[in-house]
């Protein structure tokens, strides 16, 4: 990825990001972003599992279906996430979507929403209105970066990652998301947005988007939880190149190829970002039976709290990396089981080898670590990425809501 | 529960404590415990249903196999858990038990192993050799509440139990265990023992440790790691009272009462004890479809990072509790469910309700909490035991073998 192409800079679309003090945040500062196609858009999501899920989740469930896979605009907010809010909070998304769904002249079911904050608070409408009325009247008006911010709750760093489609003239692909606090496997609290100018049909995309995500940003763990809102979109307003109709062929396969080099970035830098994360922890496994096997242990590793707070302390404990194996929905064979930690060999088929503590001690200081884990098995294998477990952690999460 | 009867004080017993050195502690201590039965006795055991299991806990399932649940002797060592130590582990682990069976004069397959500590690493041979033949000669010597400091890690308080049973003349129980990080369903980092003078058949003993274990071990959580060693055992001596033969009857009845009462006591005890801990918190859910959802749904929230970290910071953040909720296996609707903290309804089928933070915040400070959640879909409910999350947990935990 050399130039970055901003989210605001994709074309056929306009983005505005207001300051509607949906909370009252510490310092004043936007939270409330608006992405609008010029004309009706393919789009795609992949939502939380969590049963308990958000009004703009289910809403925009409903939408997507009904719509057949085409949108024009998308709202987030940061500060309430409107979950757990009842028949309140469900009429209050409905009012946003109305709102823009007349500003723009499209129908509502071509309108999504996602929030992102406090549990158990209803959206503060009168500033919902004065905000998405803004949104509305600044659209194209916001310097490249803007939505990036807009959209953050406790993570530190705005997330992008963006690339020109080689071979394809002109295709941009362009995403951003939100971290990075209750974050888990299907999936991290997380928003995340993908936007592109390439021709892709509704059903391509939507293949496309469930091809990548499994790999991707369900592979990102924080602290294990999975969100009421969770939620990954992407919008393709199809003014470069020829249309990619159906899931195979060549121009499909590089699309996909971008949208994974994309998902990619965006997943390591939520763990790298994770709530009071001090580094990147990379946990892959090979030699499952399954990949789904492979799945299940590097999650298992990639959440344990034990594991994580040994990464904090620069504690070569790999002892603990086995026993989260062990615990794991993976088929696993103690005999066979090899570990390795940044790069040095640790465990082999069953045996504890020597190793250099202090030495060992000083790698794991790095900004970014390697756990690997050989299940001795079969060719399944699966990479998890996660952060550390550190005092910042406890503390962001101690006092969220008061 | 009145008069504490030590474990030390259990007729038919004779328990050591000695100072073997298997690790270099900070300061000096026991760290080797022995617990010998006059004669053979009844013996059932509850081990880690975690794949890596350390030799000890694969020996000791034989043992109680080939024996029919009887046992002479118990060894238990801290500072070392024999995991992941390969075959060279297992072969320690038995010239351990063939140094206590000649000592005592007993078949290898009645004595019982237990370990806890760092993984990966050998038991110090020379080290337990020279405490085995100390304890072995030191039977029967030591103060009351010796075995229970002897077998603690990052406990920080010795943890026991005891009763003695109505009814039945002179018939105690009394019951230690150590804690307190990697503490999970299925079990707690946690090596339990409970000895009591009853005379108890080895199946009606091996009845009642299961029908007890699920209810009481098995919903204590502290940080949702399982470790490789977690094991609970259970010793009945006979000088008492009539046999109990078969897991069912009034004396049956009786005696899994006081089995009852003794493990959740020590339960309790493991959780308010969890690595860090600041308050013990009770997680019961009521109303589920079965008892199996009420049972997960608890787990859930008590091992949620987020909801703990909220009791810590004494935040009323009830939301994280719902979204717990919503990722468990249990089968939830967000329109029936009711949510109580320190006894203040937050939620009610499905809707939030005001409520005065500062005073709940207030509240929130108790040593002991309650979060109270109705799924309003049937009788089936549980009740999970866990601490909050604090700074100390991460401290304990960041540097711990190095």
């Amino acid at each position: 990825m050399k130039k970055h192409h901003a989210l605001e800079t994709v074309p056929g679309f306009k983005i505005a990001a207001v300051q509607a003090n949906i909370r009252d945040w510490s310092e004043p500062r936007n939270d409330l972003a608006l992405i609008a196609a010029d004309a009706p858009a393919s789009a795609a999501g992949v939502f939380t599992k969590n049963q308990i899920a958000a009004a703009p989740v289910k809403i925009d469930k409903k939408h997507l279906k009904a719509s057949g896979g085409v949108a024009r605009a998308i709202l987030v907010n940061a500060g309430v996430a409107n979950a757990c809010t009842g028949d309140e909070g469900k009429k209050n998304a409905r009012e946003n979507i109305a709102r823009i769904a007349a500003g723009l002249g499209a129908p509502a079911e071509q309108i999504l929403v996602a929030s992102t904050g406090v549990i158990g608070r209803q959206l503060p409408m009168e500033r919902m209105n004065t905000g998405i009325d803004q949104a509305l009247g600044s659209l194209g008006k916001v310097k490249p970066g803007a939505f990036a911010k807009a959209i953050m709750t406790t993570d530190l760093r705005p997330k992008e990652a963006s690339l020109l489609l080689a071979g394809d003239d002109g295709v941009i692909l362009s995403g951003t998301c939100k971290g990075s606090g209750m974050m888990a496997p299907n999936m991290a609290t997380m928003l995340a947005f993908v936007l592109t100018n390439a021709a892709v049909s509704p059903k391509a995309l939507a293949a496309a988007l469930s091809e990548v995500v499994d790999s991707t940003f369900n592979m990102v763990t924080v602290d294990g939880d999975t969100s009421t809102n969770d939620s990954l979109f992407v919008m393709a307003s199809g003014t470069a190149g020829e249309c990619i109709d159906k899931p195979s062929g060549k121009r499909f396969d590089r699309f996909l190829a971008g949208l994974y080099e994309i998902s990619m970035s965006l997943s390591r830098q939520i763990a790298a970002d994770g709530e009071g994360a001090t580094k990147l922890v990379n946990v892959r496994v090979t030699g499952a039976k399954r990949r789904k096997d492979a799945a299940a242990a590097a999650r298992a590793i990639a959440q344990s709290p034990l594991v994580k707070t040994a990464m904090f302390g620069n504690d070569p404990n790999w002892g603990r990396i086995v026993c989260a194996l062990g615990y794991s929905d993976a088929k696993v064979d103690e005999s066979e089981v090899s570990v390795s930690l940044c790069g040095r060999p640790m465990f082999e088929k069953g045996t504890p080898l020597p190793f250099d503590a202090a030495e060992l001690s000083g790698l794991m200081k790095a900004k970014e670590i390697d756990l690997d884990v050989d299940l001795g098995l079969g060719g399944g294998e699966a990479l998890a990425m996660t952060c550390d477990f550190s005092y910042d952690y406890v503390k962001i999460n101690a006092d969220y809501t008061t």
